[in-house]
């Protein structure tokens, strides 16, 4: 970048304490990845712009869909002639060269399950295949009456042994597939969820392959009925589906048959272990903190730069307009969100490592932490979605009324994020699926039962206070959120029993106290949040500048979450009054202690300009100038005057001119 | 609506306890008044669909634009050969034939403007103009670099005593106009706040009316600069403008001179009372609690009755799928907010009624009561903005994919409204300009003067005990959250004065608290919308059916809010830990007590489903073949296959055929 940067932007990245090249390698993983990561961005934004640079948001849907083909096509293009391999590399040289596309699917879904559903001989058959893109997939699985409760799938695959065949149906209006990306007008086939019925029984949800469009024409294949669903929040350039099955004919062979098959007369023969089925969902879920992060991240880097550039009212009368990051209000919306962005990032790290370590156990035959994995997983995908959510709004709105416009790349990044809240399982749904871990082990723990680490804050002792001091101590950090948590729990199945005491069922006591297991799910979430960020931050190695600046984050992190929460810290005199205001006062202490670094902290992150597609945020701090030339790219402005002026406006302004008008109001 | 209605939502509504007219009634002030507005929504929703009833969301931004010029221009014709005469008859007939328009700021903010600041010369001249659109203007105040702080803007308003002009000029990138609401294609003249320069002394800020296109060709006049912004988080429709003046000369008449003046010679006359200059804008947020309830109403409706109609998921194995509005994690999230909805619109009637007595003790020369009016309905509109915008997004989530679809209204009702986050004041600034007076009354408490009623709370005795019961006496739930408030704003008192007292000056003081000061003012509104909401509900004569369900609302609306922040409730030994818990108990009870009623309680705000604009959220709950029509009219559905298949997707795919891909990921 050739432009000069703005001199209070300038002079905010001259007041750091720490190296934030330090900080980029500890985010990245050191400075050889660092490198291959700057290397690969600058390449794919460099072809990028060469394909297409225009402005998505002033496209109609049709056009954005074709720019996106357009883009994905070139993307796989070059990612085929620079024979990447690593699939990190492949995954960030996609996503700086394209945001979303509508082979997403294909890759993220469609190819994985049938890597892990098929059996050795359709992979032979069908991998190499869908690697080149010869079929093109999406996962079709949600229905439009049905979505995170799968058991409810309406959707039929009926086997014919007669034919050796499977026909499908979507019987009911509500069984129609709907939702799955790149179903609208992309995908030739997909992989389908259905119910299996083979000897007039019922056995359950299966997943199939089919085929729905003809690979020369493109044209629906006989019996399907497919197409977009239309406009939704965030997205538009991806084209979610519906599909409709009527008595649509696949082989035997296209059942996915790794776990369980249909033999040619009909017999069924079920899996072995269907909890080996929840790995793929357990993975993404895994990773789903980590791509939180850094949305959050995106948003505090744009926010952050432009209370950096933006001057605005006074603090001391006469003294002129200070930078926004001055005034408390602002940095305690941002910091905060800084904060939680980094918490996020090292959370998505730990929770990939517990990922790793159960897996290799699961393949070892140890399936002993398989539930904890799945709890971890789901509570922690919903929390880091929750709090993604509200901190992206927090740097919007902290954008004043430039945070609107679509050039701040807010609104999009709002939109299209948010949505991990409701897919790979809707949040609240996932909270109740860790309780019954959560609750199940509180009860094993009061039996006297050794719990699993991440489970074991269950087994501290009761009626503890808090030693908080001053100091701030880390481990009392901890300590406090663990002990909440716990609390929590206890709280949640005393509600639980009490139910049951006067009477309800198992299951209708279950919901009268939901709303407080899905509280304690987050609290456990919490805990282990702040836990990852304190761990990863003290078991580094790290200059003594940066670590300093990496702990008043995490502290931060700790205390604003007390503060917002406090009744959950005070509860059964764990905190004192006099804790708690001094947790108020450290929190605001910093605040101000982390001014000089606010710039640098999210400098760090090392988000390209063409990847936050912001004008607020880019790096140089040219806010104003872009702002205005995005303006005047605005498509209403191709002509001076709209033709609606002479169409409608003209006409009707004519029709009053002498017309006297009876009232003064409009 | 002919339609046969979801039976689920018609057992939802034959088991409410009241009659939902009777509650219609009471929220549009009876049986007179609800006809009337049923008899004009009718009418305008009838003649809406005849002018143009595509979809919006599939359109691009020219399209959109252009729709919406047809609609408001039909919606104004119509208006007139009506007769329409009052306000509130306009603004409803209006706001039912179309949601928003290019027109919206010449009705709401140019037309006020010439009306409040205009001398009666001036008035006479250009009112009849204005009411007929011979003239159709924009309110041109914010500028690029500067929103809410207006003493910052910059553009210039010289005046040349030669030629008895002002010549205006934005001399900055910065000063440019930007935002103003019609500007970019409609308007031929605008309301410009500017600095007022005479006799080379800054006469700060004056407005002036400046004609900024030819009305006849409708093309800028010479030294205008103006156009489009661009996309923006919602309004789509709307041409949202910048507007760039060099040496734009305007005659001395057209500064609008009610209050101040500008002589022949170039003498300045300042305004005798500039308070007054307020009004406007207390006037307008004074009303944004109502406006902000309306919106949550819509998203409750929304939400509720998709609620009724969706079974998802078994409470008890095997007995069936239940509705989603028996889940108790649902029933907290909607009855929440459909109780938020009810105290927005409660506060609201109460904030315009301070309103109207504070207005008409001005009008005889009495400003006492001018600082509380301002403070309140500031601190409100932060309030009711902040619960709206949080509550929109409760309520779509709880539609789980559906809510993202733009079929289900949410997400325009979300991006559309959340602005009022923004405009008319910035939330953080407007809840500390709100906070002075707090901090002031509080100090004068301390010295023992009398306050105004409003501000009473804060002369409560300190070190009180809650004595709030199982049977939620509802002067106790008000004790509550006045002894919060009270509370907070002492706190937020304290730090400000030890900063002082640590030597920093009132202004850093001020900021160094100032996060604090806004939480104080946020409890402060708090209290202001349970007493408004409580007082309403009891001073009102309703049948013993309907009182007792909206005091079970009220109650849940207090609880929640105490549940939220509990903390600040058990600072100080305030409310004990069993209390708490009582409170937690009591409002699960509500849950469980409420849901006979919810349907029946969003019924009652009677939206036409034209108004509501949502599959998910219509009277008969046929949504599953609304979102599937919805989809079908996708305009990415009109050819089978698009274009973008032939020109990107098959090449690419063909290039790939025989060549061997190296690698196995994506």
């Amino acid at each position: 970048m050739a432009a000069i940067v703005n001199p209070d932007l300038d002079r905010c990245r001259s007041q750091a304490t720490f190296d934030p090249l330090l900080l980029t390698y500890f985010i990245y993983d050191g400075p050889e990845k660092t490198k291959r990561r700057r290397f690969l961005q600058h390449l794919a934004l460099k072809e990028s712009k060469k394909v297409n640079d225009c402005q998505l948001s002033e496209l109609s849907k049709e056009e954005q869909y074709e720019v996106a083909l357009q883009k994905v096509t070139a993307t796989y293009r070059r990612i085929f002639e620079l024979g990447l391999q690593d699939p990190a590399d492949i995954s960030l040289y996609r996503n700086t060269f394209i945001e979303g596309h509508p082979f997403a699917i294909h890759v993220l879904a469609f190819l994985p399950a049938v890597q892990k559903l098929a059996s050795e001989e359709q992979k032979a058959k069908w991998l190499p295949l869908i690697e080149r893109f010869q079929m093109i997939g999406t996962y079709a699985q949600t229905e439009l009456g049905h979505g995170t409760f799968v058991r409810g799938l309406e959707t039929t695959a009926t086997y014919d042994p007669k034919t050796r065949e499977f026909i499908i149906n979507s019987p009911t209006t509500t069984s129609a597939k709907f939702w799955p990306g790149g179903l609208g007008k992309t995908a030739n086939f997909v992989v389908l969820m259905a119910k299996l019925i083979t000897n007039g029984r019922d056995c359950g949800l299966q997943s199939f392959l089919v085929q729905i469009r003809d690979l020369e024409t493109h044209q629906p294949l006989p019996g399907i009925t497919v197409g977009d669903i239309g406009q939704k929040f965030g997205f538009g350039f991806i084209d979610n589906g519906f599909l409709i099955l009527k008595d649509v004919r696949i082989p035997r062979d296209n059942m996915l048959m790794r776990y369980a098959q249909v033999l040619e007369d009909g017999t069924f023969v079920s899996a072995k272990n269907d909890r080996l089925l929840y790995g793929s969902m357990t993975l993404i879920r895994s990773h789903m903190a980590s791509a939180c992060g850094r949305a959050l991240a995106m948003a505090a880097t744009i926010a952050t730069r432009y209370s950096a550039v933006r001057r605005q009212s006074e603090i001391n009368a006469g003294a002129g307009e200070v930078q926004v990051l001055d005034f408390q209000t602002q940095q305690y919306r941002l910091f905060t969100q800084i904060a939680s962005a980094y918490a996020l990032l090292m959370a998505g790290e730990e929770s990939s490592a517990v990922y790793r370590t159960v897996s290799s156990e699961v393949e070892t035959g140890n399936l002993q932490n398989l539930p904890i994995l799945h709890a971890l997983s789901a509570s922690l995908k919903a929390f880091s979605s929750w709090q993604m959510m509200f901190g992206i709004e927090q740097c919007r709105l902290a954008c004043g009324g430039h945070g609107y416009s679509s050039a701040s790349g807010l609104p999009k990044l709002y939109a299209n994020e948010v949505s991990a809240c409701t897919y790979e399982g809707e949040n609240t749904v996932l909270c109740l699926q860790a309780a019954r871990f959560l609750i199940k082990s509180y009860n094993a723990a009061e039996k006297g039962e050794q719990l699993p680490s991440l489970a074991g804050f269950l087994q501290a002792p009761k009626g503890e206070k808090s030693r908080l001091t001053e100091n701030l101590e880390l481990d009392q950090l901890i300590a406090a959120y663990e002990h909440r948590a716990a609390r929590q729990v206890r709280e949640a199945n005393s509600r639980f029993l009490s139910h049951l005491n006067k009477g309800a069922t198992a299951t209708e006591a279950w919901n009268q106290s939901s709303q407080s297991l899905v509280e304690a799910v987050v609290t456990f979430s919490h805990a282990f949040v702040v836990r990852a960020f304190i761990e990863k931050v003290t078991s580094s190695v790290l200059e003594p500048s940066l670590s300093s600046v990496l702990i008043q984050l995490a502290q931060l992190y700790a205390l604003h979450g007390i503060t917002r929460n406090s009744g959950q810290f005070l509860k059964g005199g764990y905190m004192s009054d006099h804790q708690l205001e001094m947790v108020e006062n450290k929190l605001y202490e910093l605040l101000a202690a982390l001014r000089p670094n606010a710039v640098a902290l999210v400098d760090a992150f090392e988000f390209p300009d063409g990847v936050l597609d912001s004008a607020l945020g880019r790096y140089d701090g040219n806010v104003y100038e872009e702002l205005m030339e995005y303006a005047k790219r605005s498509k209403l402005n191709k002509t001076e005057v709209h033709p609606g002026f002479f169409k409608y406006q003209k006409p009707f302004v004519d029709s009053l001119k002498s017309q006297a008008v009876a009232q003064s109001r409009l």
